[in-house]
């Protein structure tokens, strides 16, 4: 094992040495537009990645397992050698075990020598990405269970889906990841059961609204156990697993997919005494720095972001999020200046041809935040009704008491339902109330909309409810 | 003929009279809206249409020509007799001739049996609508010629086509519904020629935006002539059109139809001494009262409207701006309290899969107003690059120098580019930033954007543009 201080020996005079711990979107998106501010001469840019791929997109995963993406380098923005083309000194497989904060160093372990070494910094990028939440379950490491947060992960769950003749296949967890999943095994045509432990799948839906998605799961053939706690995947003599077990029920299961979400990965950073907030994120300022550091930057997954609507941290493990974080970040580091605002809650996906979307607060979150507000749905079609192809689309609204200032927006439909929560998703940024929402001046024309758009309906129907008292 | 001044013999004691004029989206849009908060006892409310339908969907009827929407009834929103079902006195068949304002009545006329008669009013709704623009050219009335403003139009023209062998058709005009037009009778196997006098087609698009939509439609197999102005019709023996001529070339053709555009009708208006503005529109305020009448409003196609980005009055006939005014009118009328703030000018359409978009200002509209702008366009595409379907999407987005303040946004594109231009029109409303926008909280999962939703990459290069001074 090899120990250098590089702070001495390996800066190079009147260079600056920008370090950043990760290579997925937010530090390799911060190391590039910092390349882009200053030339290599000025600062020295080293990237730790401990993995295989550099810039990947995790949520093309589940369209790479369905077989919509053929293939795996599809999902790689951006490989090792198109960054060390542009001057950044990427070192793959290579892991950050300890950020010396007042050193202004980190040490790295070669993950195929096992060698050890410290790097020093001027500036620092966090960038450590979230890790996926996997219970302590019995039976949680057999063969045959999978996590899909990574490449490496779908990798290995193609490897045992190629090589089980089972066509059974359970899923935990219905969230974005889990319904996706869900629908990339039945395009595969897996018998897909999801167990749950939400009174409705999609708990990031108020639960009437994730009751149209339940019902349209069910409509694809997928098997939905709602309400129920995996205590146990159940192994057979091969050492596979074979079922899984909740309080009340075994599922037979040829191939287990877990799909529970994910934490933020700050180990390494709560080890150096950063700070750490209330869900396990690193706190930054609006410029991502980690507060109180000057010289230390973190975005991604790893990080909490305040919540525009409710004044409150989150934390979002979302591409968007990351990529945008990385462009501050890359600016701020390179000598520039940039913010990240923060966000209002936008997600948005699909299961086969139903789309849904949210954005701000749910009824939950509106409560727990100490807002009241009023709420309300209404049911409409993407395009005029006398066009075809016009289908159902559900919108709910929810908007604050006294102020009619709007606090959320889901949409459950089928085709222009998901990026429809765009409009809401800036109003909220403006801070609209629904009454102003009324005259928003949306594009219409009968292909795209009826002559209200479902929005529109939605904030009228709001409105009304704010202006005759109907609140709860 | 009859004549009576109804104020004395024919209003009901302790109740009011609503009057309105035009039966279409604005004005039953008010008559319905007024019925909801006034009971019959406390509102009579009449409603006088000259022609054969009610609250119907002007804007379907490129798609009623094309065969995509079967049956021409499903273009009426809401019949006569659903209207009288809910206690509106609505004439069919009944012209407006003279509106006396000192007096508090109109005087109509029976189509039917030519008689005439005065009704008073204590409040007076204007939704005369517009008419369209019919160039005064030699053989612009021979038969073979039709315009598709109103339902009737469309008949007419569907009579036609029904009944001429010829297969040539010639659109005249190349906005909303000259490239919608053209789209209709490509459907029924025409061959289509569309005569322009702009440079490119779509001339509420930047002629660079508007290029992208004439090679798209040559490449439908759309013979597309600009910067070509029409000199005459020509006829054959039979005294049908056979051709259309400009300056330079005669098209020839078994049937024209006219798209030109429409101006707003208030010829009666104005005989009554009533206020219009530059573009011939009634002018009102944000109650949609017409200015300097405290019982009068106007609404629809028949006003200027304020455009928000520029602070000028505008006419824009458009279906969803007809409907809210006639919602704020008929509030107001009703007895209660709305405003209509203004428009952005959002404007969205499609010729077969390529989607047209348009918010805020165009370059030659910015440089009316006196504005001084950058402006950028970038390419993306509609959906993560590897996902399935993924088509290249052009935005090209205006700033404001100095301040930053978005503009207008254009979008061309395939699935998903129309819509997307809400972003912006919300983003206008707001009066946001470029700089702003970049950090908005946009949906994303790869089935419907890439991590940068092309929005924001517009947005990331007009910012940048702003700061660097790129001005111009």
């Amino acid at each position: 094992m090899s120990m250098s201080d590089g702070r001495t020996s390996d800066t190079k005079r009147g260079t600056e040495r920008l370090v950043v711990i990760g290579g997925d979107a937010a530090g390799m998106s911060a190391a590039s537009q910092a390349r882009r501010l200053r030339k290599p001469g000025e600062l020295e840019i080293v990237a730790f990645e401990r993995g295989n791929f550099t810039s990947y997109s995790a949520c093309g995963i589940p369209y790479w397992v369905s077989g919509d993406v053929p293939d795996r380098d599809q999902l790689i923005a951006r490989s090792a050698e198109e960054h060390r083309a542009r001057d950044i000194d990427l070192r793959m497989r290579t892991e950050v075990t300890e950020i010396d904060v007042p050193g202004g160093r980190v040490r790295a372990r070669d993950l195929e020598t096992g060698a050890e070494s410290w790097t020093s910094y001027d500036k620092l990028v966090i960038a450590t990405g979230a890790r996926p939440i996997r219970p302590s379950l019995p039976g949680v490491d057999a063969p045959g269970v999978h996590g899909v947060q990574t490449l490496d992960d779908g990798q290995a769950l193609l490897d045992t889906l190629a090589t089980t003749e089972g066509r059974r296949a359970v899923v935990v967890g219905a969230g974005y990841i889990g319904v996706e999943m869900a629908e990339a095994l039945i395009k595969r045509g897996y018998e897909v059961t999801v167990v749950n432990r939400s009174e409705e799948p999609m708990s990031t839906l108020d639960p009437d609204m994730g009751r149209l998605v339940h019902g349209a799961m069910e409509g694809l053939g997928i098997t939905m156990v709602n309400d129920a706690e995996v205590t146990k995947l159940l192994t057979g003599d091969d050492g596979r697993v074979r079922a899984v077990a909740t309080e009340d029920a075994e599922y037979p299961a040829d191939v287990v997919v877990l799909g529970i979400g994910v934490r933020p990965e700050a180990t390494l950073a709560r080890a150096a005494g950063l700070p750490v907030g209330d869900h396990g994120g690193l706190l930054t300022d609006l410029a991502m720095r980690v507060r109180g550091h000057e010289n230390i930057w973190a975005g991604g997954d790893c990080v909490e972001v305040l919540d525009l609507v409710s004044g409150q941290h989150r934390h979002i493990a979302l591409g968007t999020h990351a990529n945008k974080h990385g462009q501050v970040i890359g600016a701020n580091a390179g000598g520039g200046y940039a913010t990240f605002p923060g966000v209002v809650g936008t997600a948005v996906s699909k299961v086969c041809d139903l789309e849904i979307a949210r954005t701000g607060l749910l009824e939950k979150d509106a409560h727990r935040a100490g807002l009241r507000f009023v709420s309300v749905t209404i049911e409409s079609t993407n395009r005029a009704g006398y066009y075809p192809g016009a289908a159902l689309m559900t919108v709910k609204m929810l908007a604050e008491q006294r102020t009619g200032r709007l606090l959320g927006v889901q949409i459950v439909g089928r085709e222009g339902a998901a990026k429809r929560v765009d409009i809401a998703a800036v109003a909220l940024t403006a801070s609209m109330t629904v009454e102003q929402m009324t005259a928003l001046d949306l594009g219409y024309a009968p292909p795209f909309s009826p002559v209200w758009d479902p929005v529109l309906v939605a904030a009228r129907k709001a409105a009304t409810a704010i202006r005759e008292g109907a609140f709860r």
